[in-house]
C-alpha cells in the first residue's frame, strides 16, 4: 500500500492535534518519538501509530507491539511526518492517543502523600520537567491548577521524558477548588515563596505530613491570594547573589526534600 | 547624531560576537537585556552599550550609569538591534563586555567550600541554569570542564539570569587537570551517577566537607573514567518510574543539599 501523504484525511486530522483547541475538541493528542510512543502503548489509549519507512526499520519491535494490540500502524511519507511532528528533526514515529488527564478525585485520595501542584504555569517545557521530577521522587500525582499550559503540548510531552504516562495528571482551572479538595483530604498545602516564613532548611517536620507543593508562574510567581491560602509559605534560602531560582529547579529541590523526609527509615 | 545602522563598522564587529569563534578571537561577548547589562556595568569590563530609541527612554538610568563610568553609549536602529540580538523580541539594550572566565587557580582556594563542575555539557540553557543555581546556593565558583558549551553564549547568559556575573566562572578543557587541582586542594569530589554507591539521602556527613560536584553531559552522563576518579559516586534515589532527572534538576538537588548541610548551625 502506498504511504499516507500530508493530504490523506487521517493524517490531516492528526496534524490538527498539534493545536490545543483541536485537542480539547477531540480529546486526543500526539505522542512523538520512541520513548513516548512506547509509554503510550503501555499505559494510554492509542488509536493509531504513524511511522516513516526509516522508522519502520528502526522501531520494528514497537510497531509489532502496537499491531499485536490491534492498533492501526500506518506508513507515512517523510513530508507527512514533518507535518505531524513538533520537532525540527522528527523521530519518525507518532501515536494518536486519548488525553491523559484524570479528575481531581483520582489524584487526591486517603493514600496521597505527595503532590506537585504547578499553578498557572506558562512554559510547556517547565510543565514537563515538573511532571518528570514529580515522577522521579515518587509523587502520587501532578495537578496543573489555574490557567496552566496544556500538558499534552508536544514540548511538554518531550520534557516529561515519558513521565506524563507514569502518574495521574490533573487539569483544574479552578485553583480554589483544588485547594478546597486538598484541605478536605487533610493534605498540608505548602507554597513556594521567596519571602516565605518557613525556611526549607528547617521544614523536615512539616514535610513528613502528606503534602501538596504549590509552584507559581515563571514570571509572576504564585498569586498572593493563593499563597495566603497555603498552610505555610516556604522559602528556599538564597545564599549567593541570585535573586531567585527558576520554577523547575525550585520544584525539584522542594519535591526531593519532601520525598527524602517521607521515606526516612522506610 | 544619526543612529548606527547594521552597516556601521562597530555594529558589524559587535554582531560577530554572536559567534563563539569571534568571542574566542576578540575576548569579548554580548550581554543583552536590562538585567544582564546592569550586572555587567557593576562587575565586568564593558566597552560599549548599544540601545534603541525606545530602550533609551525605558532604560535611561542604566544608560546614565554607563555614561558616568565613561562607557560609550550608542543609539542604534531597530534593524541594527535585531542583528545584535540573540532573541526573537530584542529587549533593546546590549553591552559589549570582556569575557568573564577566570583561571582555575582563582576558583580553587583554601577557602573553597562548594563548587559546581559541569563536565562536557552541551546545552547553553543548562549551563546558565547550573550557574544560576550555584549562585543561589552560595557556591564559590562554577567550573565548566571538558568540551563544554561557551558560557558567554547568549542563551547561557539569559538562563543564568545575571548569575554569570556573580561568581567566578572557569573554563578548562582538561578535565584531568581540574580533578588534579581539586584533589590537591583537599576538596572532596562527588560525581552524580544513576548507579552511584552512595544515596544522596544518606550523604549528609560527606556533604559537610569542602565539595566539588561533577555533573555530566545531558545525553551521555559523566564519562565513566571521570566518574571513577571522583571520591564518591552519588545517586539521587528514583522512587517513581522516571528513568532519571535532567541535568539542571539533578544539579539543583545536589547543590542545595550541600549548601544546607554546610550552613547547618551557622
Amino acid at each position: 500500500m502506498d504511504p499516507f501523504t500530508e493530504r490523506t484525511p487521517r493524517v490531516v486530522s492528526a496534524v490538527k492535534l498539534l493545536r490545543g483547541a483541536e485537542r480539547r475538541k477531540t480529546g486526543r493528542f500526539l505522542a512523538e518519538g520512541e520513548n513516548s510512543v512506547t509509554e503510550a502503548l503501555t499505559t494510554a489509549a492509542v488509536h493509531e501509530v504513524f511511522f516513516t519507512e526509516a522508522a519502520g526499520d528502526r522501531f520494528r519491535g514497537l510497531l509489532e507491539v502496537a499491531a499485536a494490540a490491534g492498533i492501526r500502524t500506518s506508513l507515512v511519507t517523510d513530508r507527512a511526518m514533518a507535518a505531524l511532528s513538533d520537532t525540527v528533526t522528527p523521530p519518525g514515529v507518532v501515536a494518536v492517543c486519548d488525553l491523559l488527564d484524570v479528575p481531581l478525585s483520582r489524584a487526591v485520595t486517603p493514600e496521597t502523600r505527595l503532590l506537585a501542584v504547578p499553578v498557572s504555569i506558562a512554559e510547556p517545557g517547565n510543565a514537563g520537567t515538573v511532571v518528570r521530577v514529580a515522577d522521579a521522587v515518587g509523587a502520587d500525582a501532578a495537578i496543573l491548577a489555574g490557567d496552566s499550559v496544556d500538558p499534552h503540548n508536544g514540548k511538554c510531552v518531550r520534557a516529561s521524558a515519558g513521565s506524563l504516562f507514569h502518574l495521574p495528571i490533573v487539569r483544574e482551572r479552578d485553583t480554589d477548588a483544588v485547594l478546597d479538595t486538598l484541605t478536605a483530604a487533610g493534605i498540608r498545602i505548602l507554597a513556594t515563596a521567596a519571602d516565605g516564613e518557613v525556611s526549607l532548611d528547617d521544614a523536615d517536620e512539616l514535610l513528613a505530613q502528606p503534602t501538596a507543593w504549590l509552584f507559581g508562574n515563571e514570571a509572576h510567581g504564585l498569586d498572593p491570594a493563593v499563597a495566603a491560602r497555603a498552610d505555610h509559605r516556604v522559602r528556599i534560602p538564597i545564599r549567593g547573589r541570585a535573586e531567585s531560582l527558576n520554577l523547575a529547579t525550585a520544584a525539584s529541590i522542594c519535591l526531593y526534600a519532601s520525598a527524602r523526609v517521607q521515606h526516612r527509615g522506610s
